[in-house]
């Protein structure tokens, strides 16, 4: 076969271990999956009503325009309909940008580390890879990214809150950054984590739109909205871009059910109030915990937190496993002596905690031998 | 924006009119649907039963390895789990396929009138298509396909049951091509209607996967197995050809309950078998219908059968339309005279022919005017 040369030895996702795995493998009862920043409330009751009551034929195609979620989508934001790129998940819009913009011969800018989807489309689409570390804040660093940016770069990442650190960009300096971006360079604004943000100085997206009509914004239905098993995420942006892209949308690529219900689900804005309180207070209790511990850790916009063991990450998220937690170690997201841990219910923070601690324990007394 | 040149025009799919449109434009309480094959007699009762006790957490990701219904297709058609990529829908697969392979400077040949996702996909690729015309008995010229293809060329289509004539290749011509297409281009066979096929001489697929190295095949949950909503497709190959594939495939492509309710539809092959034979009975209303006109056909091996009046398909659709039937105009899909129906229930059926020799009756005492 004549494969594009750039997608020679790319490695397939290679997927964690499920809850039955760990089950069986540790002989627990009991597994709690912190590992993928999965809504621990789970969604509003007003899907569940839904799910129960909505007679739809499976047999015929899902509504290829997505009508009724478009139109939720475009009142509750204040957009045109033909503003709004609906996507199997924010992954298939990251795929739909990619494919219209990204080829050999040109370049993308993006932080390091950020979401991992970003560099692996590039990397197929044959584009050059401009990767600008983060501070050691965690957050972007805009300015170097605005130096890595020449008439062949034809898409800037930004992710925030960013993937794994929840850190954030302020107002000031997204404003500033979008105002000395070149007009020919699309800006995707990456807001998966967008519902759980409560920081000062946070700016607001939609306003931004207005103002430069270079930038998008992805959002999802998958984080605080609780329906990552659905797959339903979307883009916001001028009504000529998303023009552009739509062709290149699958005809039927969002499920029926999926449409029906993140429909439903943005009509329940308390429940996504709630969860935004509980991870607020959730990612408290970690912060006292890490202070306590003397652990550096990113304070953090999303509903994770990367925490800093100062060993292998790998032997903190074995001994968490073993312990019926599943956490995400940090070697495989660029941090590699941390681990990040979606926060939970109050319950799940508090076990996991615990079971830190008696990792930090258990470390001390080997040390002490 | 700078957009690959190719994509730039692309037209977005433009869905046809759902059926409450139709309902209220034209005043009508019943509306039936026969325009995308779809099967008319639903799903599998399993289904329903999976749909009733399954108790999914939507909150939480798909399995991103479809383990549970990678296992059950596996089993069901004696191949390695490592042979199957699954899609969001046939046409992820299609998308996968020509990300890999499709770019300037290669081209890919295919049958036209053909599926077009095939031709868009590759357009987006920037690739050369090379359209060899359909026989005036609606197949594959296989032998022209082969003089088409030389050392550029990474993907040949064929579609058998081919969409929209519903015509096939036998086993003999498609042994005779697969023996003398080079080995380093990728034959797709699209399957997407194999459950319906009751031909004779019909190859059978899978034993062809294991004599040529080169041969991809696709099928889909949407067409017999009734769950288009869903979004579930499939294509078998070698371990070595899918393995190149898979790190193309988003992550989490396929929903939860899309995986769950195609891996117990496939269990019930007695409704595929009913499916199959109601199917058949249909077509044959229609040859009768159509040869007591006088129209010209395809005798077909999909669910739907392309008729030619002789007259604008258009006209043909309009006045459907207005009678409560939804088919497809032969205009956009390369048979500017025909339209083509999906074959609906007994009742469905009996309709739609009935309104279609009311056409007929009033296009002949216009003429006669």
């Amino acid at each position: 076969m004549d494969w594009k040369k750039q997608i020679k030895g790319l490695k397939a996702y290679q997927p964690g271990r499920t809850i039955d795995e760990v089950k069986e493998i540790y002989g627990l009862d009991k597994v709690v999956k912190l590992a993928s920043n999965e809504n621990p409330f789970g969604y509003s009751s007003l899907v569940d009503v839904f799910l129960r009551d909505s007679y739809l034929n499976h047999a015929i195609y899902p509504d290829g325009y997505a009508k009724n979620l478009r139109t939720k989508i475009s009142s509750k934001l204040g957009v045109n309909l033909n503003q709004i790129l609906l996507g199997n998940g924010s992954d298939e819009i990251i795929q739909m940008i990619s494919r219209a913009l990204l080829q050999p011969g040109k370049n993308t800018v993006m932080a390091i580390p950020t979401f991992p989807q970003y560099k692996h489309n590039a990397t197929v689409e044959g584009a050059e890879v401009r990767e600008v570390a983060l501070n050691s804040k965690g957050e972007h660093r805009l300015d170097e990214m605005l130096e890595q940016i020449d008439n062949s770069t034809t898409v800037v990442w930004l992710c925030s809150p960013n993937n794994p650190t929840g850190t954030y960009i302020t107002e000031k300096d997204i404003i500033s950054f979008l105002d000395n971006v070149p007009e020919h360079v699309l800006v995707v604004l990456d807001e998966a984590y967008y519902e759980y943000v409560v920081a000062d100085h946070y700016y607001d997206s939609l306003e931004l739109l207005k103002i430069y009509p270079n930038l998008l914004v992805t959002r999802t239905f998958s984080k605080a909205y609780g329906l990552a098993g659905f797959r339903v995420g979307y883009a916001i942006s001028s009504e000529e871009i998303i023009s552009q892209l739509e062709p290149l949308r699958e005809p039927f690529n969002n499920n029926s059910l999926g449409q029906g219900a993140a429909a439903v689900a943005l009509q329940d804005q308390e429940f996504i109030a709630e969860c935004r309180q509980n991870n607020k207070q959730g990612l408290e209790r970690f912060y006292q915990f890490c202070d306590e511990e003397g652990l550096l850790y990113y304070p953090s916009q999303g509903n994770f937190i990367l925490i800093d063991f100062g060993v292998n990450g790998d032997e903190v998220f074995q001994f968490l496993l073993s312990k019926g937690y599943i956490v995400r170690s940090g070697q495989a997201l660029g941090f590699p002596t941390s681990v990040r841990v979606t926060i939970g219910s109050e319950e799940e923070n508090k076990g996991v905690i615990e079971e830190m601690k008696n990792f930090i324990k258990e470390a001390k007394q080997e040390a002490s031998l």
